[in-house]
């Protein structure tokens, strides 16, 4: 498949491909490609070969290329794969392979508007559970439309950026008043983002099936969440301060052209979904998420249980006319499975704090400092092959 | 006062100064500062005087001149009192003078987040009363943190820009099922925008003593609201398509500096607020909005009774440890008085569509395509000064 050698255990396999910013040393942040444990430096091979567009691998962010569109993504990613799979490259490319391990990641590109939606009908259950025991657990609404807000995209980092434990307001249904003070529920949300690239006009509609024009691939995504301030503040208008401290992504964005083969079909939705949100080619992706909570495996959420498709939310996010921006991310909301061992947040695992886990020995219930959560992913093609698709990591410092 | 002619009438006074983005022609966009019915074109008055900083000045946006703080900020507005106050500097100054009339005005700076408050008890509790008939009007945290979500700050529009009609799904209560189409309740919401300047870092706190360095000046702002598919969609996580779809700004900022005559003491919040958000020195401002429906004046609402600080909102803004960026815009949330001619939206002025206000002769509750909605508004001096502070003006297209 590549001349280039790919260890076990490689971060990335020959063909994923993922795009990314790097930095070494003193040198600019340019763009790179990852492929096993090494990065190719793509600005230096682009520009050798006087490839069309070359300026773009030399940007600080990925929002010069990812504003190309579908294709350019296409052209690059053929480009790519003729590098690493067509053995007279590697004149031109060895001498721009750097060890994953001797570089820096920068976040990949610059946040415009950052939207979370709701789309596991397991965790909007679990959460109406928990917070509505006497009540059907779904809303209403909740199987007519992806519910979504909006999210700090000032606060989106790269993953290994530490988490400072957040402060503020909460107040328990007992007391008469609320306090301040550091996050005692503080909790981790397992995500896939999406990331725009086209961008749309302020008063036009994306529909379903333009879904792969506009968005050019997924990271994975923590939105870390501070149960005890969102439950206090949250009404009406929504979470605030129990998400906006930080969301982190990983490094490596992986594009859609690369998880073609993890595709899978979206189960039937019913009630049927109102015409804007309809076709018969809603895809979801066959990706299992991996939770590791101090280095222990505490969860695996299933991807391809999800119910809303990011077709789907993509046309009902610009449904009303919003324009979308090369740079938007919106993520999928909290993935959980069936199962208990699927739950992809710890309110879910621990039942609201009142089950603890076990960790390393220890019963658990929330986030405590020095904490380190890693959620690694993995899609899996129609023909078995396994395709990582890279991790995103964060650890906790106390409050300041 | 100054050695420019002042028409009555003028969009603003001779010491308001505000700054904006405006194009001629076919000339690049640039800064300009408002005086009268004139612009300044500040780039090359700046150059010849070879002014610090006079760079900024050619940019397109603010953002460069809002990134550089206080002294800075403090030391323009020095500059151009100089220049509009004494005659010696009519040379340099005259032949750069622009009717407003002959410019084309952009979006003054480019938007990172948009942060919408909720701070008017008097909305808050006519909201409450409108959606939530049998209960107490304010919900138990309103009192105790201001409470505010996340907007879209991609469509962030500038004054004048048409809005189309958004569609999208909403549900009657006694409909079994939602419908799509246009939005049949959309509305204004009149608000007092506040632009951030100087950054944070992400894990440190704005202090409610800090806002004046963070924060350059003001906007008028329009929030507009489709309130059929607000209402249906906003369970359990907040206002999301039924905003999303456009927020007016006027193209003119406002430094806080030339506001300082107007601030009066903020009224004494009950019950006390934690630490975080107090201080002896909460202010104010003596504004008030006159909202003109297709010309018609129908209300207008006073800023002075607002029951959360603008510094209280940034504070709680960044209290989890949020950073804030250059070109953050929060607002204050729809402003409203006591009195029914002081409501700042018309599902308050129509009491929810149930009581029709008569514009130009008809009767009227939400907006029709077609309509014009200009909110202007006028801060008054402790000595009773006047000082005009511009303008927000949209008007609605049919649906697409």
């Amino acid at each position: 498949m590549t001349w280039i050698d790919i260890p076990a255990n490689a971060a990335f396999g020959p063909e994923t491909l993922p795009l990314g910013i790097f930095r070494t040393g003193d040198e600019e942040p340019r763009v790179g490609a990852a492929i096993g444990d090494q990065v190719i430096d793509l600005a230096p091979v682009a520009s050798a070969q006087m490839l069309d567009g070359a300026q773009v691998f030399t940007q600080p962010t990925l929002n010069a290329f990812l504003a190309q569109g579908r294709p350019a993504w296409h052209a690059t990613r053929e480009w790519l794969l003729d590098l690493v799979r067509n053995e007279n490259n590697r004149v031109a490319v060895e001498p721009h392979l750097i060890p994953q391990s001797q570089v820096t990641m920068l976040l990949p590109f610059e946040v415009a508007d950052y939207v979370d939606f709701y789309a596991s009908e397991h965790h909007a259950s679990n959460v109406g559970r928990l917070f509505r025991p006497d009540a059907e657990p779904l809303l209403p609404n909740w199987k007519h439309l992806p519910v979504g807000y909006h999210g700090r995209a000032g606060t989106v980092i790269v993953s290994g950026t530490d988490i400072v434990r957040p402060s503020g307001q909460r107040k328990a249904p007992a007391d008469d008043n609320p306090a301040y003070g550091p996050s005692q529920r503080l909790d981790i949300e397992v995500e896939l983002g999406y990331v725009v690239g086209k961008p749309s006009q302020l008063g036009s509609r994306v529909g379903v099936e333009d879904f792969r024009d506009h968005v050019y691939g997924v990271v994975l995504l923590n939105d870390w969440s501070a149960r005890d301030i969102q439950a206090w503040e949250y009404v009406p208008l929504g979470p605030f301060l129990g998400k906006s401290f930080a969301t982190s992504i990983s490094p490596w964005v992986v594009p859609l052209e690369a998880l073609e083969s993890a595709e899978v079909a979206l189960h039937e939705q019913d009630p049927p979904v109102l015409p804007y949100l309809a076709s018969d080619r809603l895809t979801n992706l066959d990706i299992t998420f991996e939770v590791y909570w101090n280095g222990e495996l505490v969860s695996s959420p299933p991807y391809r249980e999800m119910y809303w498709s990011a077709a789907q939310m993509l046309a009902h996010l610009s449904v009303n006319g919003a324009s979308v921006r090369t740079g938007d991310l919106y993520a999928s909301g909290t993935v959980s499975g069936a199962d208990k061992n699927q739950r992809g947040s710890f309110l879910e695992l621990s039942w609201g704090g009142r089950k603890p886990v076990t960790v390393k020995g220890e019963e658990r219930t929330f986030l405590q400092d020095g904490d380190e959560v890693t959620i690694t992913a993995t899609a899996t093609a129609s023909d078995g092959t396994q395709i990582p698709l890279g991790a995103v990591t964060g650890r906790i410092l106390p409050a300041v």
